[in-house]
């Protein structure tokens, strides 16, 4: 039987360090309360709500955290229905999102409706892959060239290396390679099913590169080399995508600009080029947009997706046209947007959940749910730069009043 | 009394509005449950795990999300002991970390471990703020150069203006202005206490461009012209910083990398010049780092942080330098990084309790919550770097046995 | 008396170097005769048409370049009258371009001559500046910030220090100071009169780096750090301008448009959109422009500015609208242009001729210069885009012409 | 017979433009006399340098330049000899720099020296290509994704639309193709052999267009769509490379590096990370090195390249390591360098003689000129950061002596 008096004061100590607290306890949750109440101990804290979790923390000790003491709650709303017009989603679905940012919820809640009214978002998938690059060093400008004619020369021996490591993952090209001096990037790209597969990429690279090491001598400086680029903004991303690179748009009738978005479309585009477009220029970012991190990260959450991913789905560009008729064109484009509906993440119980209240949990499923945040993105960016725009009318409209 | 069935009817038939139910229910807990189990017959989901939640939804379904059902629930581990030696902060701390990514709080874990027995991680704020920066339309090049003049020579009739709507915040400079034909986006920098101040700031700004407006008839496109530049990332906020810009470094010892990170000072260094700087060169890459997003998107989660913040504090750089005597000189820097130890999201119960546990919740904590986030950062940069050299190593070692 | 075959014989038996030739000469002249001969010699090509310069290479050789053997020559033409209305700058000039690509100066005399018709374009100076950021390396983090506190705390010694010096640069600012890590980065901003002042605020800085190391003992590693930011695209002169930064723009009446064009206001607005912005966003580019280089490549070889600034005013942000009744409103923006009318290439006679044809050698003309730049400029970006535009509607109604 | 008096009073009077004087002249010298002073008589400045030109004006005044009045010289220097081992480039060559910027010659002469007796730099060509990328707009996001299939679909047919006009060009691939929103930017990658081909493939591109538009009914906003991209500085160039793709590396051994240059192979590496590397990412440069565009800019003038192009060659990237005896390994990698050997303003004659004076004029000589430009490149960056770090020496051992 555990005594948990005696853990934590051997914790205290340091007789017993912080992750082998699972070696004297008989399952996970009690290995959790014992770290929690070192940690109660320790700051002088109460940490009654990080108790209250209902995920079963027997599989995600293992997989999913270490030195457990028990979970956050992030709050959870719906938007919608966001009707979505696309080649895997089809129908209209409420949008699990997790914030505590007021407003945001109801920021695309007011986007779907506008999509509804429209007749829907068209939603797309343009590419999808995941990616990889190691740096290798060779030993001069000469053997590296001659590394990267290598590896092109022998991509079916490499993929045939790299996949053994996996099931799902297959790769699909080794391209760019980059030499600088005496450095090689070569960027791994493959399919990765419906997980997000960056371990799988990971592990399937590095026995990829078992088998170059030992054919060519050539060095691994480190298994990745930040030209993949994991969770770091790139223009490389937003050039080459990765991830999920997906795109949505809708024509919003001009009445309903006027009706329910309380501003005209030309004021709409000239937020866009104004912001999104020479504002982000000026600054040199490369989100030429006003929010796609808002929902990405509220439905990264919500759904179970790794939150670092987060910065590589703020990148992305907006457009707003006037048509002829006056109605709006306006589209999202998200080059990089890496997702799962399997793995990671998602099992953990209320992930699940959530993608389940979509029906983009598990296998075959990760295409629609893309297609889903491809509109749900397009929602808040379209109310948001709505409200801006009609900021922008109302003081338009004082303005004239001072005359 | 509320008639649950009848409400969920109504919703189905559109009678009632998801963000409707609040005003036919006595709490907001009921509201959440009724526009669960709506959620739930739409979906066939079964939604267990999103009502177990202990967080008072009264306050949060006001301030922090709209149309809620729950709440998610993300695994929360610590790391430490972290040995702090900052301005603020001193002493160890164990760091709260919510993710779903396995190995992540193990690899900061051995960081804090490398970092204590090396005699601490120093750490220091750089530079502390928030922006809003509106983009106003002149009538042309002259008129905005006349705008860009106006608001320097009224620069404390604006501060005024703006600091009527703030107890916490200060107009610190309008700078840069930048004039792109008839555009101009002058820029907003205050100071917000231990608030993140995005609200508060654009609040300000509104008011300020309310006597700007009046003043001159400038004409405001969009309260905010993204050379604020808030949730994407940008070379601007890189170069002049936004949030806390923080720091750290330390120094390892020789024997310590040996012993403990099994690899060399040289090899730790040639994989930041090869990944960190060159690598993200190639790749048009703003984060000269390896993994900055995992903890900062770690431990914004636990605090109640805003997510989507998760993708400025992503941008920063890494250096490692090899000493004389073949100990490793380390730091991070990271110049964007908006925090809170007040407001918003932090007053979540399990984000506050996370911050409790540092001893970081509300008043004054904000700079001493700043140095520990800077702390985490360089623990979990310096295990990654370490853990990829020694591959690195073993690799070199197999390599030569080949020989 | 000199013996040229004897000396030619000496430097192909490497008895005598290259730039040793002038010890052994009576003027300059005969020295760039012999080098070149032997440059003849060794690789059996004949340069006649090298050895045609009228420049006067005693002043050259000693101030302009090393190892002399002649000149090139570029072919020269003028475009205009170009009807200006700046600050500095008022009247019509005719404007000297160096270039060998064919329909450049067409392009611009086209532009020009819009134009005028339009009543002229108004040019203004936003900013005038010359930058020099060296890197330092202080010992820790934290002497890092201590020596960014001094340096702001002795501004004025460090500007007495600076300005011994010159007599024409002022030290105007020290910022931002950005500090990574050990290093640090301080940018110091000067005016320099009428010339381009790299060689001045190098020097200048170096005499107050003098006094910094003696007082604080902090390193210098290199005189710069590349944040100056010379001779490379950088986001920060982007955004933080260097050299003149100017603006031009213009409104062209809607018949102008249709007439001389042959296109429509909304066409143009439609390619600077999908090309000037969002295809320089794609593209990952700092010039969200059609040609700025091309313009300011030929205006600086004509006028003897330094090459390789070409690459800073290559940046910059084009701005197009439709107004109200249907003309066209267009914008040119170069945050970084570094112009002289004095010293450096200004002083070839050639360059001179070409300053003096716009009335811009010496002193208190760069202003004016900088305005008729910023003229040129917007002329070639309006005939480009105008000619893309008209390309596009000929499509259009082939297109149309299909059905 | 012609009245040249005559002519120019017209010309005053506006009875003649400017670019009609040919019609009235009978020869080009004569139009550029008459042209010229006209100038001299409008702006009262004498223009006799500009007269003393020996380029064939008939030619000239047809291909290179509109509106000629003459031409500008531009002293011209050697460096050398430069010791190359190439694929292409074998031997000691005396490079041709065209300069105003005093000392820029005698540096690059200094690195040939250290080259010289390290042995000769290896430079290498990693690519070769040439683009354009012209924006087409679809009716719709699902139109556009359908274009991008047909034209993947379609290569074959568009490759033979593309070559019919040209000799020399090859189209490679049509990749990437970017979709944003209803736009789509193809980019088209030709081959050009010994020509820099930029006219050459925008013909071909218009024709491949026509075939694209009349089997699609694509709408094209523009032949060129910002993401070929030329003559800006982008991301996407220095990724995926236009133009020559170059590189060049020497290894400097230890004493060589102490007795030519002062310094040791430590302070240059720590020169080349502070300075290329950091200070480039603070500074989000797209140039991680420290003079690429001196070297580019003046091999570029005297060899009749297009001035403009100076901007995608000033991007690349510096590596400095210490190899473990002590030695210097250095190299420079540029990817984005557009080259002639013939066309354009090679023709020029003292262009011509230039390039023959290292034997690359005219065909199959390209390549080889690329390798030479490589390792000038070299030899100046070499140069440039062996003394920065010098100085940091001499002020090291200053510091010191304070003590």
């Amino acid at each position: 039987m555990v005594n948990e008096n005696e853990i934590i004061d051997k914790l205290i100590k340091g007789d017993i360090k912080l992750h082998e607290i699972e070696k004297h306890t008989e399952n996970a949750d009690q290995a959790v309360e014992i770290r929690r109440k070192f940690a109660e101990q320790i700051s002088g804290a109460e940490l009654k709500n990080i108790s209250n979790y209902s995920i079963d923390m027997e599989p995600v000790s293992k997989k999913n955290i270490e030195n457990p003491i028990g979970a956050i709650q992030i709050p959870l709303g719906i938007a919608g229905p966001l009707k979505v017009k696309g080649d895997h989603a089809n129908g209209e679905f409420y949008v699990p999102l997790a914030t505590s940012e007021g407003a945001l919820v109801a920021s695309v809640n007011r986007g779907c409706s506008v999509i509804s009214v429209s007749g829907g978002v068209t939603a797309k998938i343009l590419d999808d892959k995941m990616t990889r690059a190691p740096v290798l060093k060779a030993k001069s400008v000469s053997d590296a060239i001659q590394i990267k004619s290598w590896i092109q020369e022998h991509f079916s021996e490499l993929k045939k290396a790299a996949e053994v490591t996996t099931r799902h993952g297959k790769l699909v090209k080794i391209d760019p390679i980059f030499v600088v001096g005496k450095y090689v990037y070569p960027r791994f790209v493959y399919t990765t099913g419906d997980s997000m597969g960056m371990n799988m990429v990971t592990i399937a690279t590095d026995s990829a590169l078992n088998l170059l090491t030992h054919k060519t001598g050539v060095h691994v400086v480190a298994l990745s080399g930040n030209v993949c680029v994991d969770k770091k903004p790139s223009s490389l991303n937003l050039v080459e995508g990765r991830g999920k690179s997906i795109t949505a748009e809708v024509v919003v009738p001009r009445d309903i600009v006027k009706n329910k978005l309380k501003t005209t479309s030309e004021a709409i585009v000239e937020v866009n080029t104004a912001k999104n477009l020479i504002g982000s220029a000026v600054a040199g970012s490369l989100g030429f947009n006003a929010q796609y991190a808002n929902m990405i990260g509220a439905i990264f959450l919500a759904t179970g997706q790794d939150e670092a991913h987060i910065v590589e789905g703020s990148m992305g560009i907006t457009t707003a046209m006037e048509e002829e008729n006056g109605d709006l064109y306006f589209s999202v484009t998200l080059p990089d947007v890496p997702l799962a509906t399997y793995g990671g993440g998602t099992s953990l119980e209320t992930a699940r959940e959530c993608l389940e209240m979509i029906d983009c949990y598990g296998n075959q499923k990760v295409h629609k749910f893309a297609e889903i945040v491809a509109g749900t993105v397009l929602a808040g960016e379209l109310s948001l730069l709505g409200a801006l725009a009609a900021g922008h009318l109302a003081r338009a409209h004082k303005d004239l009043g001072r005359a």
